[in-house]
């Protein structure tokens, strides 16, 4: 039994990660500040599944399955309740999910990128405090993201790489090149975390992860009360999520330029998996490690052409309409990552297939009702005066 | 003629900065926040030479020169200022020196570590989003350290590497390494930059810069009105200029640990011209280049020696007291960093030689009743328990 904290623990990951480990026996305390509801309340948009609030959810599992997972409402930013919560917790591990994580949110305007980029960037400072003063031995699993990398020519590593250069070698960060504000919170961070295990010997994986896909898990499953949210809106979807929606819902697939944006991507149940992971095999104290967390590369593209096969199977008519990028970023492009680590410690990835977008079409089928249609399309471009896209 | 406007123009490299401009017949705007001032009479140490208030520099620079700089007070982490002064100076080029420079100041705590990380990367982001909405040509020279690589095994290159990884390469980010929350603060901004520049192209030059010593440049020398500021405390301080005050009140050289740290080091009238090189060099719209500002490598060990020898060459005798390395950094290490961008452009570098240190030697004399003998040890460890330092 190990004491877990999950930051973020009301999201779309970190709810039904907070289950799982409760699930597998372990004491799981979660914080969450509620950001993601408040925006989408502020937005005018919401999740497709009806989410019970964080307290609901916590009494449906205790019912449910005798098990208590402790909630605190509070916000990162505040190192009070950060370290009111490090000392009721008393964490073996932290799961770091509670950041904003939205790109589109980031690139909104200036005000959203000064606080997308603080809030992460002085939320995760606070924690790497809390654990060097309060919990020296606690192993931070933080959520990163493969857009850290960006899309370089070479095959991406994981997190560090061998170069050779006049001679001499080292083994070196890999070079970063994130395509928004958000993407660039990930890297700040990141720098912060490897600077906080080698100087003050913390224990860290920076899971480095893909997009993630799927609605449903094994415990979400068991009763609508523990559901977790699913987000298809233009802020907050991703997306594979918003192509098995709008295939539902009769809307044509929108694949941004050229749709040959390739990344990797993962399904949700290996999310969870690749977690515990992570947090069962623990970095050693000073270790800052990297785990490229995704099971199969997809451009944009195949993904489209994917739910129309499984649309076609299920007698759904589904169109696909190519739209004007909003983002600055290679629509036709090497990509090549390598993911092993995760693989090495014992993942059995599921992969992506026609029978599992079918099952996303049927969870999605029994709640289209609540689908909001008119915050689907992208509104926030990267530039704002709508200049060219580069590839 | 240019526009130029110098943010942090009240420091140790943004007045000498401004008046060289002046000087050459540009039309210089200075906006400070008074930051360096306030944090001395806080701790109560304060700069060697007694420096003018920001308004009596400026107008004995007009008194002698009949050149006007105009000064703002004001602070970057506020977008209506940044907006405000970029509307009055309408500047073809932004020097940024406006950030919070001391590592020991970014490590003495929690607190310090996120005003340093928070205060830096607010204000280079409100200054990037001015550029973009008010000034979309001009171009911004931002103040970086060498000390965003760390000490890699290899040879350091200026900003970008060719890495050949598995049968193909690209030209990507040099790896950053940074050995402290203020280093990690510029290793952020360099990010954020790097993205503005490829997403909304505009122009920028980051500027790696080493350590600058030196006390007087052609402006300073004319009138004691002019003189910048010279820091020598534990949190201000840098190594050399501190090595120099040391030998002149009969206090030992102060060696972290082993001295065999190696840096790139530059005079201050170095500073000015690679300044003014880049200036009037202009990054092309989209472009981010980096340059290593720096002239010569030297250990500590090395500057130590140096200043014992210009001192024995004045009658001064100079001790070297080696103390514990508060700092968490290798030793002994592989040092060589290219810099030739600024050669190219036509840097005539002044070397250091034990003239200079003379030189140097009979300023710091001239103001010596001034010093405050008891702030110049380090107090701030990287490492709050003390633990052994890694090398």
């Amino acid at each position: 039994m190990m004491r877990i904290l999950i930051l973020g623990g009301d999201g779309y990951l970190g709810w039904p990660t907070a289950m799982r480990f409760s699930a597998r026996g372990h004491q799981v305390h979660v914080l969450d500040n509620g950001f993601r509801r408040r925006a989408h309340r502020d937005a005018g948009t919401d999740s497709l599944t009806p989410i019970a609030s964080l307290t609901e959810r916590v009494a449906a599992w205790a019912e449910l399955t005798g098990a208590d997972i402790r909630a605190s409402d509070g916000d990162l930013t505040d190192p009070a309740t950060v370290e009111r919560v490090f000392a009721e917790a008393r964490p073996d591990a932290v799961v770091h999910y509670g950041e904003i994580p939205s790109a589109p949110y980031s690139m909104k305007d200036r005000d959203h990128a000064v606080f997308t980029q603080t809030n992460n960037l002085i939320g995760t400072l606070n924690v790497l405090y809390a654990i060097r003063d309060l919990a020296p031995d606690c192993h931070l699993v933080k959520l990163g993201t493969m857009g850290e990398y960006g899309t370089p020519n070479i095959d991406i590593e994981e997190g560090f790489i061998e170069i050779r250069h006049n001679g001499r070698a080292d083994y070196l960060p890999f070079p970063k090149q994130p395509g928004s504000m958000y993407h660039l919170s990930k890297v700040h961070d990141s720098h912060n975390i490897q600077f906080a295990a080698r100087v003050w010997g913390i224990r860290a994986t920076d899971l480095h992860q893909g997009v993630v896909y799927g609605i449903q898990t094994e415990e979400t499953v068991q009763d609508d009360r523990l559901l977790t949210r699913f987000d298809y809106d233009d802020v907050f979807g991703t997306a594979l999520n918003r192509f098995c929606l709008q295939a539902v819902i009769g809307h044509p697939l929108t694949v941004y330029g050229k749709g040959g944006q390739t990344r990797g991507y993962l399904n949700l149940e290996d999310t969870l998996r690749c977690v515990e992971l992570a947090v069962t095999h623990p970095a050693e104290p000073g270790e800052y490690r990297v785990f490229n967390q995704f099971t199969e590369q997809f451009s944009v593209w195949q993904l489209a052409e994917l739910v129309c096969k499984a649309g076609a199977d299920v007698g759904m008519e589904v169109a696909v309409l190519p739209i004007d990028n909003p983002r600055i970023e290679a629509e036709e492009h090497y990509y090549h990552a390598h993911h092993t680590k995760l693989l090495d410690l014992g993942l059995r990835p599921h992969l992506l297939n026609e029978t599992l977008i079918e099952s996303m079409f049927s969870t999605i089928e029994r709640f289209k009702d609540r689908v909001i249609a008119d915050h689907i399309l992208p509104r926030d471009r990267w530039r704002p005066d709508g200049r060219g896209v580069t590839s």
